[in-house]
């Protein structure tokens, strides 16, 4: 390009582009617009910032320790222990007290299991034999108790028996009791001791009210006039859950403890409170079923005066609590404030969707207005048949198209009209409904 | 200001703007248009809705509880333990049967350790001395068993020794089995009975089949024709996450069970499957190195006749499994098949800024179409100089420019052109590329 | 509608509707708009690209699995138990080496419990009494050892005793030592061992050096010169968290330890390291108070000759660590740059806000600008009087208004023009500032 084409390039970028704007002096649409207007200002003010705080910075990334620790005591007569009284050391497994901890209702014992060769368990399938060829030597029963010694061991007069096996005699026989052993757990006490921090807003809080006064932790009960003595009955909580402890402690079961921290740190930190809820995590089925319930087997190892090794095998049913922390924070910040505020503004021009489908369609001097807002446009082959406004003809230099000449107001149809204005009002809707902001 | 300007001021608050359009009737553009929508239209359908299901409302916060339970038995022959038969009660650590436990594949025995004085293991580097002196009293040996008592014993006729310690006597020997001890864990079982809810639709399900069949849950193993019954072969499940039992079981490791829940609450509750994989989540090195593989020490306790306790250490090597469960669940909204509706009408008008480029450069009439688009205004310094449409001056009051005269189309540059034209693309684009809504 | 009108509706979907812009040649504005679109473009690649890395990908869903490992020995002289040597198996709970260990450092000992009657311990407040009708047979003792026999001990001479119970006996006596009694894990060793996965960009790595220098890892410990040695000395993590060990040693408490993984994978795998950050996690009252620090109990059991079952009560303080991981990647990817990219432009366009008002309100061409962005439109009752341009009257047909004939420039008032820019820049800064995206 020649210079002057250069410069005339150059200087251009320094031009300013703006759009054009057609001013409707129709009082009934503008006043239409400003009441749209007003009514998502109404909505902007009442949703957004007053129930959704959309002034508030948030922190949801919440640092949570749990501490818990069990109280109460349980006093059961069988035969296999006799009188016994449980405490938190004897129920309570883990005994650490962290989140999650498991308290034992109820038990089958199997004391004093030695390593020996005895019969295996009729009620396991892969055990059940007719004669020694039954019973390959070596081969661990199939969810059994041990392994085959090659023998099939049969009650007296008996066409059917079980493999011996090499296993921890005698084994465990399956009865477990009709009624929890350990009922009274209905009654047993949980302290969740719950700290959290918000790092944002280096904010920390315990669930507990700080007190020298040692009495009222040792004897208050969570409830609506006590919310920060966060003592638990193992019954409320199963009860709250939605199901019947008693039915809970034969089977087993999983409950959930929820604590939530919602807090708004404009106001005060004693405004700042944990929200407790409870549900069942497993599935409780109508009908008893196999897969039902929570137990699992551990043992308590002992050695006699030969140096022999025995145990006792319990297995132990019981309710295992899940305690799981979560929550936010929201504390006053001027960016999503003025984020927020500006995709109000954004929103508000919403309405120009509607009062143009009433300017330019619905009301009597519509067609006059769509001929102002669009400007249709032409081109034509020769530009030597200019036609001025006056009727004469007249030479023009090449490029140069009189303005608004050959332009003839001819409105768009409705369907297209309404496709354009549709994606005008959907970017200002959905500026305004995506309000995901990355903090500068 | 005046009372007819407060007037004025207060009348214009009811003005209606609204842009102006110019409509190119050229019909290559507009079928080219019209192209470009409904490629983005099926984009929108086939992408946006089949696809990613973007009519759907999404819950990601999958409340879960997870019950674990292994089977299997195992027999060894050592020297400290004699023949041994080994259960669930014996190798699972810890027996609670929650979302993680460790299998105890390995071990190293030191049984009837004492409280009492002796040598230091000869591996710790900070108990080797060569004299009594390197052994100062109460000081506590780095990285090993004991407290140093002041004595350095020595083997008959040796230069060096170890310094004699207090500690559960006699100490460790650094001696692995080569082989793993417990190799036939491969063949336990793990049952893992996964319950979940989705809070938000809810929503519950289980990972097992609710049966009465209790032989089917006895004998089955997962499987593709089996994909409701959760029970796993140790062995299955490191082969599946890639790697050898054998050289896991040696060394220890950790593997991942990871139970994904993908369900769309559109279909029927039976097609909302968990689906399983595992993977090794330690690192395996190449060459065996002192980092790898997972092991750790437990004792049990014991009190002989005379009421000194004594203990049998057992340093464990094994596989550590962590479920780790997550999904999330989509369900019919309006809200969001509304909101991705209107982003992809908004998507539509992207195609603007390529016919744009067509419309004002590249057609054979761009040169029109550019003047129609772009109105170039430059104010000028004095007002007599109106010249009008024939020629003929005349005066002209205050503020009164005729509208288009001295506006000359002169075409923006290119390079301008385009970064404008980018910017109301860009405007296009990025409203439908950001897709995160808050929900009303 | 006719043939004809529906062939102009089908005809009208092709035409192309492109916005009317007006370009002031005002070099002052122009040079403003380029300089606020200069300086953003300045922010964005600085911050946005530079600072924020946006042209990356990322990946926020790290795998992790943690192993640890203490190492040290503690010696103690208590009249429970005498001359003891404390080791890993002795103060580690649980042994299995997870992500969450506690470290025991103060404990009361109560030995030799059996199943017997006794007194309860006169700290329990429902077990005073007066007489024997104080204690009914079978009531458990609320947050007591055992349930009442129906008996009132009392103390020779005393008016007041406390019920006799069955529980395991003796009672723990309520008397913790005033110095903790394994001060020494101040000098534990934790090899913290943690493999990281990012299975988006399949890349892996843990944080311990690889190597076949078994004596490395043996002596070092974790400092800027040894990064890649995570062997922490538990007297310094606690320091590091702002807490003191020995008076944390005294009533126990919970620590955490933040693994914080920030990968550039577009740098090399050694740049990848992790950043250990320590805090406690209870909060700790500046006054003793009963809700302050982590205590719980446990017991080992034993069998005697007669196979009477009998145990020791551990009450045991201590120190939590709770190793908490998580971190992200990022790597190139085409799509977010891009999608960065577009938004930058779009927020160049922000400026235009400015400049309007610069260019309608500021400067001193101001109202000839105003004139021509806005073009206000005032519909008239009847069309006849239309006048031209030469003053003369000419006969117009129905729809037809002569072009900006009647049109008057009047400026819109400030408020209501300010109202108008400040939402065009609010589209455009919006959409830049929500930069949120879903993967295609």
């Amino acid at each position: 390009m020649g210079q002057v084409a250069w410069k005339g390039l150059f200087l251009s970028l320094f031009d300013y582009k703006t759009e054009k704007y057609v001013i409707a002096k129709n009082k009934k649409v503008g006043i239409l617009y400003r009441v749209v207007q007003l009514s998502i200002l109404a909505y902007l003010v009442g949703w957004v910032f007053v129930v959704k705080k959309g002034y508030q910075d948030t922190d949801t990334s919440l640092q949570s320790s749990v501490i818990t620790k069990l109280k109460g005591v349980a006093f059961t007569n069988t035969s296999e222990l006799g009188e016994r009284l449980w405490d938190v050391a004897d129920y309570v497994i883990p005994p650490q007290g962290e989140n999650v901890f498991f308290v034992m209702t109820n038990l089958i014992v199997t004391p004093n299991q030695r390593q020996a060769t005895c019969p295996e368990s009729v009620s396991i399938p892969d055990a059940l034999c007719y004669k020694d060829g039954d019973c390959p030597a070596g081969q661990a029963v199939v969810a059994g108790n041990g392994v085959k010694t090659g023998r099939c061991l049969k009650e007296r007069d008996s066409i059917r028996g079980t493999c011996e096996i090499l296993a921890w005699c005698p084994v465990e026989k399956r009865s477990k009791p009709k009624k929890p052993l350990l009922a009274s757990a209905e009654n047993f006490t949980v302290y969740i001791k719950n700290s959290i921090r918000f790092p944002k807003f280096k904010f920390s809080k315990m669930n507990v009210l700080a007190t020298d006064n040692e009495s009222y932790l040792k004897s208050c009960r969570y409830s609506t006039e006590h919310p920060y003595c966060p003592i638990f009955l193992l019954g409320n909580i199963v009860r709250w859950a939605g199901s019947d402890f008693h039915e809970m402690a034969l089977e087993g079961g999983v409950i959930g403890i929820q604590i939530e921290w919602n807090c708004d740190l404009d106001k005060a930190p004693s405004e700042c409170n944990p929200h407790y809820s409870f549900s069942r995590l497993d599935n409780k089925f109508a009908e008893k079923s196999i897969s039902s319930g929570y137990n699992f087997r551990f043992a308590k190892y002992y050695r006699d005066a030969d140096g022999v090794d025995y145990r006792t095998l319990f297995k132990a049913y019981g309710i295992r609590f899940d305690v799981m922390v979560n929550g936010k924070a929201g504390k006053f910040n001027i960016i999503p404030t003025v984020i927020n505020i500006g995709s109000g503004l954004a929103l508000m021009g919403a309405g120009a969707f509607f009062c143009d489908l009433v300017l330019l369609y619905l009301i009597k001097k519509s067609n006059f207005y769509r001929g102002k807002k669009y400007e249709e446009v032409k081109s034509r082959r020769r530009y030597g048949n200019a036609v001025n406004f006056n009727g004469k003809q007249r030479p023009v230099p090449g490029n140069y198209i009189p303005p608004n000449e050959f332009s003839q107001v001819t409105p768009p149809s409705f369907i297209a009209a309404v496709s354009w204005e549709m994606r005008e009002a959907a970017v200002s809707w959905l500026v305004y409904k995506w309000p995901c902001t990355v903090s500068p």
